[in-house]
């Protein structure tokens, strides 16, 4: 039985994935009425008196809502709301698992980013943190950004900054091997939607300077600024700094120390590869066919090579991120997920490859290495304190 | 310590009630690749094919939405969302203790009926069904009736309704202990608010024809539609047929048969509920505090009362009705709910007393009692199933 069957089965098996428990002894009568009427008019009081008092009755605090509109699901597009539940459930099941944190599906029956707004705006005062989960590019930026603005609890776009958060973290570690900097290296990026331009963001953010884009329309330069959209124009804070030409992906590879690929299968050749610097870093992370497969990035001369896929090394895995990200924001009553916030997550999950146990086969940790969310959501935390961006 | 700081207690030691679980095994990269992804793509595209597959692959349909504005929390007002969250996280965790439900609050910061529908309808394509909570009077009934038209998950308002279906239960054993017919009657209803005006459509359906209905402005009466909002002018399709006038509440208690209070407390005296008729019913339900109290209606001649409180006999609880109510719907894989489930509903609730077991002091059955929500659930499918209103 293929795993996609053998997936089907269990979702079809277990009527789904979550399930709601009591957390309360609800036996009897009395325990009902400490958890229901007449009792719980006391927490309700004290809430209205100061809506702070919600993280302390209620688990507010521990909640997160996974909302998407269906339109960017996995590698499938847009399938709706519906088809998005056992991707939801998933993801919800993630946040259980590995950190504790109580999330639930908000599956949306209307792609208009205002109205998206709107609603996670309304759902707020119950929940703790958003995760937005496969909405498409360019909305899903607008969608966050104005969410961030307008809210005080975190939202995080894992789409966008859950695989940049981990690219980050594998890349600290590539500097340490290589015993470089990242102004010094020549970083080429395909693709440009919401991991891609987050990635670029990151990147720029940590130091990496000397970035360059390109997308299915090539080269992201500024001579083409009138033709690109705002979320496209705006890489041009980041990328392409002296204004280069590249006529092509592969013109653009030629002396490169770094690849991030988050487009298509197959874009990138062996010689492509070739003409890249000496110790060059690829992570072709297009799924779940990458740009250049790990087999062929190798023998092309990569020294390190990750990619989105568990059975290569070094498998660049959101999983590393989102958690212990979420953990650490509701853990420190973090009001937002900022850049700084991100970047340490980075830092953190990049410290537990020890010094001695660093090779280009292992620049990153496993997902289901136990130290990971406890580290992230610290690094998070004081992060947070530190940005000061934190409920009083 | 009083029930309330225990209460208050319980909430801050467990922080809040429910938490979310994994129903799928999630121990190794193995369980994630079926959980999430890449197998997780399976169900997504059987149900991107077909929605109605979501109930198949998904726990969408033992899954209820738990919705409120925080207009009218329990007998505390408008106290806003987060302050509704224990109530909400109350009443999801009684869908799980007496149903197997799955249920999530969803507590809204807006009070636009146009915006809590259009909500309501965004998030359906990830739940099995919406219990609309603690919403205020009359917006509760026009949010309620578009949402039954406008979506195909049964959408169920249990402030309405829930309290309507159990009195209607009460009732139809006071009928059997007094071996007389629901026509036969004089009822008078106090209170035309949510409960009180669900209360007089319910009991009108099952024969009940000649209602009186009082409120804070006197008597519910033709001669003064034109001063009524359009929930109260639609009562006159069911009271007071006849057109009188009566000047009071006390009035139309004279040689009334059953009384039916969802008012405020104390609005009734030993002296009013003497003028009833020989035999008559009086179930004063205002809570905490009733219209008149147990042992006074008793002391006045009452032969039948039935109170909202547990420390009384009779107890008139909507726990008996809402969670079978759910469980049946969604197991049916009804639509909606209609006015005849909610009867079926009161039979079903009515019908466990036996018999030899009705008394005046026993005509309904406790809520812990474990036959009432299979009867329940079973009664509303047959019923759904009878009035056509199930999906394919």
């Amino acid at each position: 039985m293929s795993l996609y069957d053998e997936s089907l089965k269990l979702h079809e098996e277990y009527k789904g994935k979550l399930k709601v428990e009591s957390k309360v002894p609800c036996a009897d009568a009395h325990d009902l009425s400490l958890a229901y009427t007449p009792g719980v008019a006391q927490p309700c009081l004290e809430i209205a008196k100061d809506p702070e008092n919600s993280y302390r009755y209620t688990g507010r605090g521990n909640t997160v809502a996974v909302v998407t509109d269906g339109t960017a699901v996995l590698g499938l597009g847009d399938i709706g709301p519906a088809a998005a539940l056992p991707v939801m459930e998933g993801k919800a099941l993630l946040m259980k698992r590995f950190a504790g944190l109580d999330a639930w599906p908000v599956c949306l029956d209307t792609k208009d980013p205002d109205e998206i707004v709107a609603i996670c705006k309304a759902i707020a005062p119950g929940i703790g943190a958003i995760n937005l989960e496969d909405i498409s590019a360019p909305r899903c930026v607008d969608i966050e950004r104005r969410l961030i603005k307008e809210l005080d609890i975190p939202v995080f776009h894992d789409d966008q900054h859950g695989t940049a958060i981990v690219v980050l973290a594998a890349l600290i570690n590539c500097m340490k091997l290589k015993k470089t900097k990242p102004e010094d290296m020549k970083v080429v990026i395909s693709g440009c939607g919401a991991a891609g331009s987050s990635i670029i963001r990151l990147l720029y953010s940590y130091g990496f300077t000397r970035i360059y884009a390109f997308d299915i329309d090539g080269c992201v330069e500024p001579s083409q600024a009138e033709n690109y959209n705002d979320l496209k124009k705006e890489l041009l804070n980041y990328v392409n700094k002296d204004g280069v030409h590249y006529a092509s992906l592969a013109e653009g590879l030629k002396g490169a120390d770094i690849f991030v690929g988050v487009s298509a299968p197959r874009l990138v050749t062996k010689e492509m590869v070739e003409t890249m610097n000496p110790g060059c870093v690829v992570f072709p992370m297009a799924n779940p066919e990458p740009e250049i497969t790990y087999a062929e990035a190798k023998a092309a001369g990569a020294y390190i090579v990750g990619t989105g896929r568990s059975d290569n090394p070094n498998q660049v895995n959101n999983i590393l991120a989102f958690p212990g990200l979420f953990r650490g924001a509701l853990d420190a009553k973090a009001t937002k997920i900022t850049e700084s916030m991100k970047i340490a997550c980075s830092k953190a999950i990049a410290s537990l490859v020890s010094e001695e146990e660093l090779s280009p086969d292992h620049i990153i940790v496993s997902a289901f290495d136990e130290r990971v969310v406890p580290a992230v959501a610290k690094a998070v935390g004081e992060c947070a304190r530190a940005d000061g961006v934190i409920r009083k």
